[in-house]
């Protein structure tokens, strides 16, 4: 990237966000029918590349169904309300009406009761008998506590996700997680991230991490940047660990590491443009937090907003647009990119004359001054 | 263009919006009486080069003749309202009406309802009895099958126009057109986009077209960035097809092909910057729908924002300002550049110096950071 | 200045405004009092730089008299409604209560009544008897007609104002002005503009002018950008005709041409950014017309938004904060830079730690990205 | 710095502020309790590098203890309302229910009130009570007429603090600080600012200083930049002042000048990036004026803004959110960056793998277009 002096002592490399970039039309069209959209992880295959992300706002039990029937992939967040409560359906709609003002201190009281193992495995139980492929995902600093349950219930994919996830994660006790031993001794694929950098994506690759998280995972709801400083301008970080999976490629003879966009997409562009700049797939929250069939009904939260003594992310009110299935598939009545996502990106691919995700990763991009 | 790192696996362009620029006068000034607009393209010549675009809120057969009588050119959508419907006043009147809430929905059925050839034929018929030289537009998938209609009907100037239009339609099916074939066996010269780059632009010469449309059509009420992440930049785009269009004079032995910009001009300044940039002609949709003789009475929207599964543009309320003709010859009473184009370009380019559209067109321009 | 490419066929400098650009102190400061802001122009001296701007909202002769007492001088506008009526008091008192819908068209009739010649004579004589330096203004169009009214009159200062004045206007008839002629042919001190770039600057300083103005001469009230799409970035052009003046300087062997930055400056903070540029003086508009003794009451108005069928300008409603011995001197009682522009001028360049108007062109600037 | 031509006169450095950059995770992350946020100045060292700033919104004697007792310092401004009024308390109440409009008339009449030295020694006599390090600031003008009453009064470190400090400050009379000598005669260790650029602060660190303040020391009631046009983006200055310690360390033979970023911090993410720039410690004001338990009670100035005839600043509504502790220590239930400042510090380093807050000054971050 290029490289500017902020100041005498320090440099910075610029980087941009999706905002900051837009897609070009080849010279070529297509029709929208000879698209394809098919993604692949490990042995699973899917119709689309929409990931529903692991929030109680968006995933619940029966709505990964709904997201599995609609040819995707939703993960359950085995740290949320599922895993704490047994019935968390009073506590969602409580949430729902929720003010503003106090909408944190009700969030880090819901969130102080414990988890329970087995409602993890439990809720993997559920997610089982609809018949689609189940992801489950936990924080680093609880995996190597309540991994074992997840496993034990039969995730088909499993998910380690946290702001920041490191291959080296530096900790004073025994309980730290050494991500290299125990994604070896797993028999599940592990999606791993967040990250942003170019080397942080290319040490969870060596990981044998099946697919790497890029991003902090929550546009509309995170408050990162504001707490802590630290914020990753996406399109650069795509960009940058496309890179990292291309190199890794070369240096373990062949082994693919998907590339798995994470947050600040709110509209169905921004997906596009994760795509066409380098993600193989895409994990997606507040667009679903408007369905009406989401847990969330239209309120949409991370867990960072749940943080006992600093929390990074709010409640945030979206309103409901359609159900989960139009959001993802459409028809959409509304013209702001947050219906019939995966149309919507199938269409781009056609607009701009690419007919599969992996070609549509090499489409020109211009940027915005 | 400049080009910069967006992140290591992908570089970018920066390009630049009409906003982003501005002009400058020269060390010389010119009586604007002795400045001259007159366009011409292929054996039709017009006072001006500010065209009415072809949306059901700006060009009725009626107001084409109010464009014509005003020294201009307008092209008549053959998708709208007026060859769905023998008698479209009453939704015109309707649409006038609607709650932005429900417009997109009520929109997708009032433009369900089929093409009817007949209509065609019968648009053109009234457009000729004004005296006027008559344009019509389809889009390039329903060119192939309702273009017979309207050449046969009369049609001087056919424009195909879409989102984006390529010289390489790949398709599956015996229907898609093959534009070079297309133009080459049609009578009438033929107006084909849009498109964005030097690339696709030139493809696009090369099929015979006689003007090429740069940009998307429509900015006020079009979504394509937001829905499906593509974007034309207009500043950079009509200076890049401007350089195809000077590549093609010399590559064709002679042949000059009109490059006109289209969309995103909701002023008067806006229009001089097109024609500063490299534009023969502009088509111009928002400023003429605030006109009280205009269809759309205040509002205005595109086919995009109709589309069926995935609407890619809204209805607006932009509200009206004087009649067409004021719009177009003034006089103005407003100063906000909607009122009074043409004598607004005319003055641009005596303040700046210039003589004609063509010497214009080497305006220098600044660029804001 | 940097060029980039805009697209293949363009290419463009980037431009600053006062916005873009924030004045820094040098490892020295100064005690206020040890500041001088003295300013001259031909035989004419003043206690600091800041000009009221031929404005019929800022200057009449009763104004002009109250800067003059301020130690500044006033520019009186001869084709204002003091030289088309005699007794403007009315209608002053009328635009201060004009909604702003129906204030452009209201504009368009009191400016269509016909300047009287004796009217001119008139203004300048009750300007005389104040004592002070006498300033006024015509457009480029009526100087010739009017200019000798006002140099019998007795005008000090005779200054030629326009949005872009150049030193060869084409013309078809022999109504021109030929500015070298006039200039050399005049006994009084002229000030011509607005200019915008070095060569344009350069010409003018050519014809003989003592002073050119920079800018188009307005910005609070002024639409030129969206009505013409031309524009100048005020921090770029003051910079560019600075080396003009250095370079003119040097070409006449000594003769040095004041730069005066026209328009723009909105606060003290963009007065000092003005000087610190280039400028050796600051025609200042929209500050005085909050005034509780300005004539225009809290409105705020040029001649561009009175232009029969093309208006560049409107009517702004800024309301009132002091009076004009306040707003140019203090005391201050607000701090958004409104009030005390001369004190606050010099407190810039004591902290910045300059002792004159000249050293403080040479302060470092920062641009903000 | 990058350096652009602004116009062909003048040339400037590109600068960035806060808000321009984010920080980015390095390849290891570490628990935050590995971290340590230890700050030392002279012989006195702190828990953590969060000062409480000199403004009367801020710092009282009571206050000031509750600082100390959080592990942290506040500076008493010695020229606010604790030296001017035997019982502030009836005068701040009025402040903080005054109406915006009113505000600053009526804060240049309670500042008119002469500085009793008397005073001066009774505040520092009631914080040294408290047992916590005494710190307290005069700005320049008033430091060589009221220094010895703090000194003999026992302060520990002594502040002098103005928008512009430099260690030449040109004046006509004998009343002027040598700063060099001042602080040579001192025996408590000064902190002297504000400063922005390399060759300033360098010659502050000459003086003899143990620490510089980097800004103009104030963001949300700060007008400097509208009322003067001279701003300071904190970013480019902090990486600035940051290379003159290093230089300052190498050319003294060893002495390491605390820098100390004084303003434009309105979040936990902006003290963040401050030391990741190369600040050493951070002087904070509006986070703290939204403490329950401050003086300003929600209300927030700063003395430029009672200034008698031009004041450069306002009093701002900023509202309360929580204790002063809780603010600095947490726990927070707000997620925008406004409480739990050292909690928030502390997180990031630890996000981005750093484990004090020398390594955390080598945090890469980047620049957004």
């Amino acid at each position: 990237m290029t490289d500017v002096e902020i100041g005498r002592a320090k440099r910075g490399r610029v980087a941009y966000s999706f905002d900051d970039v837009s897609l070009v039309p080849s010279r070529r069209t297509r029709d929208p029918k000879l698209v394809s959209l098919a993604w692949k992880i490990d042995a699973y295959t899917f119709e689309h590349p929409v990931i529903a992300a692991p929030m109680d706002s968006v995933v619940s039990p029966q709505s990964a169904a709904t997201f599995g029937a609609a040819g995707g992939l939703a993960v359950l967040n085995l740290e949320g309300v599922w895993t704490r409560y047994a019935e968390p359906a009073g506590l969602l709609a409580e949430i729902a009406k929720l003010s503003p003002k106090d909408a944190t201190s009700r969030l880090q009281q819901i969130y102080a009761e414990p988890i329970k193992p087995e409602l993890i495995a439990q809720r993997i139980a559920e997610m089982r008998e609809a018949g689609y492929t189940v992801a489950g995902s936990l924080s680093p600093q609880r995996t190597a506590k309540f991994a074992k349950q997840a496993i034990d219930a039969g995730v088909d994919i499993f998910v380690i996700r946290g702001t920041t996830v490191s291959a080296e994660h530096v900790s004073d006790g025994d309980s730290a997680l050494n991500l290299k031993e125990f994604i070896y001794e797993l028999d599940v694929p592990v999606i791993v991230g967040g990250c942003a950098t170019y080397t942080a994506a290319l040490h969870l690759m060596r990981t044998g991490a099946a697919g790497v998280l890029v991003g902090f995972g929550g546009g509309a709801a995170h408050t990162t940047r504001n707490v802590l400083g630290v914020r990753v301008p996406m399109a650069s970080a795509v960009a940058d660990v496309a890179a990292a999976r291309r190199d890794y490629l070369d240096e373990s003879g062949g082994r693919y590491v998907s590339v798995i966009a994470d947050g600040s997409m709110g509209s169905s562009g921004d997906v596009a443009k994760a795509v066409a700049l380098g993600a193989d797939a895409v994990l997606v929250g507040s667009p679903f937090a408007r369905a009406t069939d989401a847990p969330g009904q239209g309120r949409h939260w991370g867990l960072e907003a749940t943080h006992s003594d600093l929390p990074r992310g709010e409640l945030v009110e979206l309103g409901t647009v359609g159900t989960l299935t139009e959001i993802l598939n459409g028809p959409s009545h509304v013209a702001d990119g947050t219906m019939n996502i995966v149309g919507a990106l199938r269409r781009a691919m056609a607009t701009c004359g690419y007919s599969d995700l992996k070609e549509f990763q090499r489409c020109e991009v211009v940027v915005n001054p």
